[in-house]
C-alpha cells in the first residue's frame, strides 16, 4: 500500500495528481521534486507538504510520478535507476509513450514501471491552475500495466478513485493514435494560422473571418515548448498520418467540382458525430 | 424608399431578414418566394406577410432579396431580368460573390444590383430556426456597391439598421479570403474526419480524443448539400490557397524534428490571438 509519493515536476498535470490523490482519501506523505520556486508555491498552495531530491524519491517513495516535459520524463528515468527499491512503482504523464517506455524498460529493469497520458489539461498552466477534479471523467491511458503486479492493481485503482477513466493501451498503439487525434490536428490549426500569416489580410479581409475558423484556430494558440518533445518522440506515426492527410487534401483538391466529395462529406460527418455522442 | 420587400427562399437567413427588418421598423410588405410548405410555415410564424412569384417580385418589388443556395441565385437572376422594374433593386445573399456578380452584370443590366454575403449562421436551417437578431453584431460583406445610388444607400443603411456591420470587397477579394478562412479551414475538417473514418481505430483508441478533436471537426458536420454549390463556384481560389497550404504541410513534415517549426508557431499563435481580440 502507498504510503508516500514523490511526484517530480510539480505544474499543472504534477499539482492536480496531488490534489486529486488527497481529495480521494490519499492520507500519507506527498512530496515534490521541482524547482525551489515552484516547491514553494506548491507548499502555500497545499499541494504538497514536502519535498525531496530525485534521488530521494527513488530510494525513500513507493510511487514516483513523473510529470515533466517529456524531456525531463526521460532525463529522470535515466538519473533515478540506480538509486531505485524494487517495491516501488514509476509511472509518468508524458504525452508520447513509445520512446518512455523503452526508455524504462533499458534504466528501470529493477522495478516496475508503468506508463501514463491522462487526457486532461486547461489553457492556464503551472501548480497555480491545479486542480483536485482535473483528471475527473477524463480518459487516463496506461500502457504496459503488469496488472498481475499489486503495485500496479494498486495504481490503476488510485486512477478509478481521482475519477479518470483507466483505457489499457500498448505504447505503440497509444503514439499511432495519438498521432491521429492530437499531434496531426495540431499540425492542422498550426499550418492553417500560419497560412494565414502570410497572406497578410487587409483589415476588411480579417472581418470576414466568422466562428468555424476561430474552432479551427484554438489549437494553434499551443505553445512550442509543450509541442518539440511529442513532435520529436513520435515523429514516425505523425510523419505517417501526415503523408495519408496530405494525400487526402490532394484528392480533394482533384475533385472540388465532381460528387466525389459527397462521400468524404458524409464519412467524416458520422466520425464527428460519433465524437460527440461518446458517453 | 422601399414599400415592398420580396425575399426569395425563406430558409434561416431569408427568414431572418424578413424578421430583422420588421425588428428594426419597415412597416411595408414582405413576400415570401419559395415552395408552397415553407411559405405556410413562414405565415404562421409572422417571418412574411404576403407571397408571389419571382416573376411578380422583380415586376412589383423594391427591394429583391435572393436567399437561396448559390445554384438556385444563379438560377433567379437569370430568370427575373426581363421582369425588373428600373427603379428596383437585387441583391443576394450566396457565400461567394464572382459567379453571382458575372450573372447579374449579364442578366440584370437595366437594374441595380449589390452582392452580399452575411457572416451569420447556425447549426439548424429552416425558417423556423429564424431569428430577427441573426445578423446583429455580424460582418455583412458588400460586393459592387454603387454608392452613388441612392437605392444602395439605403439598402446599406438597413444592413446598419439591423445590427450588422457593413464590410466593402469587390468579389474576387471577397472569394479569395473566404478560400482562405472558410472554405479551406472546411476541408481541412472534413479531411481530418475523413481521414478518422478510413482508420477505423478501436473503441479504446476512440476514448483517447479530446477536445482539440472536438473543436477541429466541428465544421465536419456541415452538409455537402451546402458546400457543393460554394466549391463549384470557387473552386480556383480554393485550389490555390489548398495548394499553399499543403506545401506548408509537406514542409511541416520535413521539419517535425527541427526548430524551425518554432516559428510557424510562434506566428500561427500570433494570428489565432488576433482573431480573438477583434472588436
Amino acid at each position: 500500500v502507498f504510503q508516500r509519493i514523490a511526484i517530480a515536476g510539480v505544474g499543472l498535470i504534477g499539482g492536480s495528481f496531488a490534489l486529486a490523490m488527497r481529495k480521494a482519501g490519499f492520507s500519507g506523505t506527498i512530496a515534490g521534486v521541482s524547482s525551489t520556486r515552484t516547491l514553494d508555491e506548491a507548499e502555500s498552495l497545499g499541494v504538497i507538504d514536502a519535498r525531496c531530491t530525485l534521488e530521494q524519491a527513488a530510494a525513500e517513495y513507493d510511487l514516483v510520478y513523473l510529470a515533466q516535459p517529456i524531456s525531463g520524463i526521460l532525463r529522470s528515468i535515466e538519473a533515478i535507476g540506480k538509486f531505485l527499491r524494487p517495491d516501488s512503482l514509476v509511472t509518468d504523464a508524458g504525452s508520447t509513450k513509445a520512446v518512455i517506455a523503452d526508455s524504462a524498460r533499458k534504466w528501470l529493469r529493477s522495478c516496475k514501471f508503468i506508463g501514463g497520458h491522462p487526457m486532461a489539461g486547461k489553457e492556464s498552466r503551472g501548480v497555480a491552475s491545479a486542480d483536485a477534479d482535473l483528471f475527473r471523467g477524463r480518459t487516463y491511458v496506461l500502457t504496459g500495466a503488469d496488472l498481475e503486479s499489486p503495485l500496479t492493481v494498486e495504481f490503476v485503482s488510485w486512477i478509478e478513485r481521482i475519477g479518470a477513466i483507466p483505457v489499457f493501451l500498448d505504447a505503440e498503439e497509444h503514439d499511432r493514435t495519438v498521432a491521429l487525434t492530437s499531434h496531426v490536428p495540431q499540425l492542422l490549426s498550426t499550418a492553417l494560422g500560419a497560412m494565414l500569416a502570410e497572406r497578410e489580410l487587409s483589415d476588411g479581409q480579417w472581418k470576414v473571418a466568422g466562428p468555424g475558423l476561430t474552432d479551427m484556430t484554438r489549437l494553434a494558440m499551443s505553445s512550442y515548448e509543450i509541442w518539440r518533445d511529442i513532435l520529436e518522440t513520435n515523429h514516425e506515426p505523425i510523419e505517417s498520418a501526415l503523408t495519408f492527410y496530405i494525400d487526402k487534401l490532394i484528392g480533394f483538391r482533384e475533385n472540388l467540382t465532381s460528387q466525389q466529395l459527397r462521400v468524404e462529406f458524409e464519412s467524416s460527418a458520422d466520425v464527428a458525430r460519433r465524437l460527440r455522442t461518446r458517453v
